[in-house]
Formats: structure tokens, sequence, C-alpha cells
């Protein structure tokens, strides 16, 4: 099977024998992908010409009502995705669920949000402002959408939530969507486009797919494009330092990994409602998605009174995880997503030995109904920091899988100042029952991450949990993380808005105002 | 005269010869720079670890009562500041006046919005947020301060008001500066952190200036801080693709030049009272700080049918303006800021030169009190383009100084397709009595201009100016311009803080609402 591209308004088989795409849990090839002769400036210049104006003609609420009828018709051939997401990324059905019904929540959530924009092609941001004694002169700050292309340029682990977390919140701006997916597990994300496109839910040129290289896409870039990345920190430095990105301005948010910290706090112990609630939430984060997940807890901050009892309930859960292949229903964990990432585990797991001793790795388990060596799979592992402080990679290296480390700190201050050692992160997780230290913890974490959860026992029911990224919450981090800022509700519209002062005639402004859609955050 | 540099809680002088400052007027040297010797990791650590938690000491009520104290020692020293700004910079008073009035009306403007702020240390962001169905469990924005530097890197036309308009919103954030003027007017700058310095207002650490070279300052730059630059585009782009810049995700905000429109309204006849405010302000923009601001018009657009009037009405007012010493108060236009200046401004002229003719340019006229040959002068140069739409350099190269170019436009389609042509700038303007194109050119332009002036014959005298810096209004434009946003009231706070997401109890994100201030914009 050849995954064809689609851009120009066509679809395109790309030249050349393709970059394949496997089944990580046999190893088979299921498919082959290439960008091999696409012309990327016309990809880029479709967008901007045809795509762009068609979407800018619709009001917010226009579009709002576009994202509806895509979530409705991802919702209808959910079962197919599932089936891709099995085979191409190794998923459970859990795994699968916070993939494809992510990205149909995340979509169905913009089209709600969207709909209360109304019949505005404009956003007012705030009201008029005076700037002097004479009040026939005023200001009004209004958000338009930018008139170029959205390159979307998104990881390997979630193909389907990446796109559409993305591609919703820009539709709903009126700015046209290039979408590169990951080579590896592309064919989720493109099935999906293709869905949507043979809907004709869209006009010509709203939604374009690369399944394969980027090619020379950025040497094409113009004012007015923005580029949305997520991955690797080294991947999203050459974009941000790319002469004709840095030359035209373009806008680059960056969502990179990080080494997020689940903080138990000082007053729990190993009898209270939180504690159990923290070790569950840490062995779930270990394993789902094989821990492939930028979000998920990499080091795990306990008070060293309670690190044997913590390090021991943790494995214990782990040891409970039967790891193998998903298509039988009692696996609970897949595999990596391929023998490359299994390799990078591994050498992760390398440099951080120096500094840690092993808690549990599944030793002596077996996988089930899976060989190991056709399939890409890690037992979950977790590690303990002989000297948290000390240490530096264990802060630095994150092991890209189902792989935590457990460290012991000392006070509160000691927990703080480790939970900061990453340097930006996109979320850290607080279990306490002391409204004091959850209000500190809060107040000391914010500058260094994109997101707290903070979790008693009266919300850990509810919790949505440490590693899944909310449509209506900030997701991005500073630092390490990227410095980006995605989602966070109608927030997110600003990313594909250009803001703009216009200073005038009260009553102008006042006119422009009352045609303007508001964004209440 | 040595200016010193005060860095790390000291004055210091730097070593070796340093760069002369010169009056640009007589080509006299004034004083010297140099930041030989300064070690840049420890004055961005002092900043960080002494300044930083100092200043978050205090609140956004106490930080904002510190900035009043500022333009309180600025204004009782205006005339020192005004003499500097005549002899290192060749201002005429008027020059002067935008330059330090400006630098202490905008430390104003954030001491009273900061007071609104009041007694707290973080700001909310919008309210609770329920993301299910169990209303105990919700989500709240806040932003907190960051814990880094901000490095204020400034041009050489407003060594006062480029200064502050950074540092008074870096302040008030509770982010400590260490700024970095242009080398050739830096004496302004460290004359006005001198005074503030002394006069005890801020505590040790807050605020920082490098008089020289930037050296390897941004080899040391980490999480959590953030460069705000103004200036070239080729600087701007250094800044962006430093290494360490990307690796550690530090933001960059850019205030780049541009290629700023000015349109008069296809409704507007010579004998209109908009044609007399259009022409006053094309020769305000052109002679003011002798054209050298990054707001200046440099680009005229007018309908085809009065292309010959308005040149010919600029052209009488040019000549009127009276060029040389800006000691004599008869002189409404000084030098350029420099020899180098005039070299480049003189390169620009003769890149225009293929696609333009000359309207006006001074030949004849004689400078008052100055010599050609020592000082930088250049005389008001008003250019018309042959062909606007087939010409390329008229949209591409700045000259920076009293100079710009008319275009005759045929259409309304076309004016927008011209002032587009900029590629992204800061300001553009409009001249028109009529309601529908001042609507349609608000609309039509503001995704590629961060502010635009609507002028019409009943706010003329109201109006603030086209190329005038007001502190509650956006400062920044895309694409050309940099793709950067400053000032805008309280908006500009946003640069120095981390938005966070925390999901929680709502019962303990409600206490920590409550302790937070709020941005209404």
């Amino acid at each position: 099977m050849n995954i064809e591209n689609y851009v120009a308004g066509r679809w395109i088989a790309g030249t050349g024998a393709g970059q394949p795409l496997v089944d990580p849990t046999t190893g088979a090839e299921l498919a082959r992908a290439s960008t091999g002769g696409i012309d990327f400036a016309a990809a880029l210049a479709h967008a901007r010409e045809v795509g762009g104006p068609a979407l800018r003609r619709l009001t917010y609420g226009g579009r709002a009502q576009m994202l509806r009828r895509i979530a409705d018709c991802l919702a209808e051939r959910r079962a197919d995705y599932v089936g891709i997401a099995r085979a191409n990324s190794g998923n459970t059905d859990t795994d699968a669920a916070i993939d494809v019904d992510g990205a149909i929540g995340t979509v169905g959530f913009f089209a709600r949000a969207g709909q209360k924009l109304g019949d505005a092609r404009l956003i007012a941001d705030g009201g008029l402002i005076r700037m002097g004694k004479d009040e026939a002169f005023q200001a009004l700050h209004v958000m338009a959408p930018v008139r170029g292309a959205a390159i979307h340029i998104n990881a390997f682990n979630f193909p389907a939530w990446g796109l559409w977390e993305k591609a919703a919140v820009s539709l709903l701006a009126g700015v046209p969507v290039v979408a590169k997916p990951a080579t590896v597990t592309c064919w989720l994300a493109q099935r999906m486009v293709r869905d949507v496109i043979e809907a004709g839910i869209l006009p010509d040129g709203a939604l374009s797919i690369l399944c394969g290289g980027a090619g020379d896409l950025l040497d094409h870039v113009a004012e007015g494009d923005v580029i949305a990345f997520t991955g690797s920190a080294d991947t999203a430095a050459r974009i941000r330092g790319h002469r004709r990105v840095v030359e035209r301005s373009v806008r680059v948010n960056v969502e990179a990994d990080s080494l997020n910290a689940c903080i138990l706090g000082p007053d729990i112990r190993p009898d209270a409602p939180e504690f159990d609630l923290f070790v569950r939430e840490v062995a779930r984060e270990m394993t789902v998605k094989a821990g492939q997940k930028c979000t998920a807890i990499r080091r795990v901050l306990v008070p060293a009174s309670v690190a044997d009892a913590a390090a021991e309930a943790i494995a214990a859960r782990l040891a409970r995880t039967p790891v193998g292949d998903p298509r039988n229903p009692e696996v609970r964990m897949g595999p990596l997503v391929g023998r490359d990432q299994l390799a990078a585990a591994r050498d992760g797991l390398a440099a951080l030995a120096a500094e840690t001793g092993t808690v549990f790795d599944g030793a002596g388990s077996a996988l089930v109904d899976a060989d190991p060596d056709c399939g890409a799979f890690l037992f979950p592992t977790l590690l303990r920091a002989n000297d948290p402080a000390a240490a530096r990679a264990v802060h630095e290296v994150e092991v890209f899988g189902p792989v935590s480390t457990l460290m012991a700190y000392r006070d509160a201050d000691d927990a703080f100042a480790l939970a900061r050692r990453g340097r930006g992160s996109l979320v850290a997780s607080v279990f306490t029952a002391d409204p004091g230290f959850m209000a500190d913890a809060a107040i000391e974490l914010a500058d260094m991450h994109g997101r707290i959860l903070l979790i008693d026992a009266s919300v850990g029911k509810a919790s949505t949990g440490h590693g899944i990224v909310m449509p209506m919450c900030l997701h991005g981090g500073p630092g390490r993380a990227g410095g980006g800022e995605e989602l966070g509700g109608l927030r997110g519209l600003a990313f594909y808005h250009q803001r703009s002062a216009l200073q005038g005639p009260a009553a102008r402004l006042e006119a422009i105002a009352a045609g303007a859609a508001r964004i209440d955050a």
C-alpha cells in the first residue's frame, strides 16, 4: 500500500521506494509513504491562495459548524481508526481511545466553543481605550486571522490527536492547514484527512497532508505563515533557526518532550487515599501508550520517609501489567512504536544507569502473544535515583518509553528544586491533602510548567489525569518543553491571528467592535 | 569621559579604548564606552538570583509605586536628558521631547496601570473552567512572572524611550532588566539608569546596563530568561538563531524596521481637510528625529488623480524645514545620528534611484549653523515611484532617514495591495472622510500591521500621530517588522509571565484566584 499525499487539491503518490510503516508488534511492513516529487511551494501557495480566502469568507460560527461535521464524520469511522492505531502504533484499546477519541473530542470542543463567536470574521480584544482628553479619538485592539498557511508538523505518538488538536484551532481561525505527521505512523492521520476530504466538508485548499519527508517545505514559508511543531528539541532548533523562517518572522510554536515530575506531598503516608491515587497515576502514566507521551511522568518525587513504600507499591502495579500483542484483550501495554525507538530507549536507560538502581524492569516476565525478536517491546521500568540532587542525567535524559525514575526528597523546598531541575516541563502533578502545600506547589512551579495537576482525595475520581491534554487548558511549557502554547480553549486562536491596534474616531471603532467576536477567557 | 557599565550591583568601567560617542552635528567626540572585561555570565546571574527575588517579594502594586518614583526621578532631571539628546543624538527640542517625555510618560502610564493590579503576585487569566460533569474538579489559568532575567537590546534612535518602554513593563512584572542600549547613543540611557540607581528606588540587581558590545552575553541565557530586541532584521536573525537561545527556548521579541505606509483615501481631493492633515503628517514623519523612527512613513500612497498635488504640497512643507544645528531654535531638523548612518542612507537612496524620481531633496538649501563636512546631515528627500506595482526596492529597502517615496495607486484594492508589499509593518495610516473605506482599510490591513491609524477631520487635532507609540496600544508588527508585540497596556505583561493551567479542587483554585490580580484588556 502506498500512502498518498493530498496537496494543491489532489491526491498524489510520492515517487521512489518511500519509507516503510511497520506493525511494531510483529515487525511486518504495512505500507510505504513518500513525498518524493511533491512541489512544496505549490502546496503552500494553494493553501494560502485558495484555502485561506475560502475559509475566511465563512464566519467563526460557520467554521465551527464545519468542525462539528468533521467530528461527526470521524466519530462514524472510529472503528477503522482504532484498527489502524492497533496495527501501526501497537496501541491497546485504551491507547487508541486516547488518540482517536481525544481527536474527536477536541474537534467537538472547538465546534462548541467556536459557535459562541457567532457571525463575525474578526475578534475584538478588549474595549475602546482613551488615549488623551479628547474622547473622539480612541483605540481598539482587534485580532485578524493571518493570511498565510499553518504548517503543522507532528510527532509519531499521537497521529490522530496531534493532527486535530492543531487543525481544529487553525481551521476555526480561518487559517488553512498543511499537516505533516511523523512518517512512521502517518497512516492514521492520512486516513482521517482522506475521510474528511471525501466527505466534502472543507473548501478546497483548507486541509492538505504530506506523508513522508518535509523536503524543502520550510524554504517556501512567508510572512503570515505559522509553524506549529511537536517533537524533539533538535528538530525544533532546526526549524527555529531556519534561515527563511527567521527572515520572514514566521511564528513557530514548539512542544518538545520534557521530564515531567509527579510529587507526592510531604504530608502523605502510605495509608492515605492520596497515596493510592498517586501510585495508580504513576503506574498508569508509565504504561499508557507504552510511556510514549510528551506529558508522561518521568520523575517521581516522594518524601524520603515513604520512598520504599512508594517504590514497592508502584512496582507491584507494574508487575500486574501484561505486556504484549494489543490484539489480545488481556494485554495492558503494547510495544514501542518501532525498533528505532526501542534502541533509543535502551540508550536512554544506559545513560541513566550510573545514577540509578532498578526497582522493577519486568525481568523474568514473558510477553503475551509476541516475539521479543520481532516486536519493539520494553517492559515497564522503574528506576530509583541514588542521589537526586547530585544526579544530572535523570533530570536531562528522557527515555521515551515506559520508564520513570523515583527520587526521594527531604522537604518541600527540595521537592520544588528537584522538579525545577527539568528546566521547563509541560506538566507537573502534586498529590497532597494539605491545602497549604498544594497552593505553595502551584505558585512555586507555575513559571516552569505549562500545567499543574493538583490532586487530593476529593478529586481523585474526577481528575482527568496527569498525562491527558484537555482542550480547554493550555498545552505547552517553557524551556526544555519548547516554550509553546497550544489549546487553552479559545486562547489557542491567538497563534493564528495578528493582533493590531486600531486608532481613530471612536464612533468608527465602535462600529468595528460591534461586528467583531469576543473571546471571554 | 568613560561611560561606565552597571552590572552585578556595581559601576565598572570597561577595559580597552572603547567605542567613541560623537556629536553628529559637529563630529566631535563626546565620550567612550566599552564592555571590555565585563563578566556577562555573572551579570545575568546577579539579575536572576538577587534582583528577581527582590522584585517578586513586592506585589504588582508595590512595583507600580516604584515606577511612579522612577518617573518622578526622571522628570526632575529632564533638562539634563534633553541636553544629552541634543549633543549625542543631534535632537531638536521636539525630537528630544518624543524620546525623553515619551520615556517618562510610559513609565508613568505603567505606574498607574500597575496600581490597579493591587497586592497580588500572580495574575489570574480568566475564571474557573469546568472540564467534566463533576464541578469539584476544575481548571484555572494563571500567569506567573518568569524567574529569569530580561535582556533588553535597544536601537540607537530612542535611547530614553527604548530603554524605559521595555523596562517599565518588565519591572512591573517582577523581572529584572539587563539593558544594552545601542553604543553610539548609550550616554542618555546610562545617565537615566545612573540617576535611578543613585536615587535608591530599585532593589539590588533589578536594573543593570551594558554600555558597549554585547560580548558573549547570549551564551549565558537560560530557560526563564527573555530577550526583547529592537533593531535591524540581520541582528534579529542572529539572536533568534543563536544556539543557546534556541536550545533553552528563550523567548525573543523583535521589533525591526518596516516600510510603513500612509494612505490618502480615494475620496480625498486637495481641498478636503483630510488632505491637509495628510500632508502635515507625512512631512512631520519625514523630518521628526530626521526620519530615524521605526514607525516613520516610508511609503506615501495617494490616488493617481491627486498625486501631483500631494507631491507639490509635501515638497512645499519640506522646503520650509530648516535643517542644521539643533542648538539653534529655528532649526526643525537635525543630523542623522552619525556618519555611518549617513553613508547607509546614501546607499539606500542609490538603491531606490532606478525605480524613482526625485520630488524634493533640498538641493540648493543651506545648513543652519552646521558644516556638511563634519556633521551627518541629509536634507529631507521625497521620491516618487515610477511604477509602484512593478517596483521592488521601494517596498523592500528602508532608508533610515528623512526619506519617503510617493506612490500613485489606481483604486482601493491597489492601495491595499501596495501597502501589503511591505511584507509586514509596524503601522499604517489612512486619511479618509469615507467611513466605508476606513473600515475596509482596517480589516484589509490588520493582519499585516501591528497598528493602524485612521484619520478623518473629526480627529485631526486629537490624533496622537502615525509615528508615536502610545503605551496603551500594541507596538510591533508581523513579518518584516519582526513579529513582536510590546506594550498594549497590561497586555505587555504576558511576555514576562509564564501562563500555566492549574487543574484541581475548585475550592483550592478559587482561593488562588481570589488572591491573584486580573488584567482587564
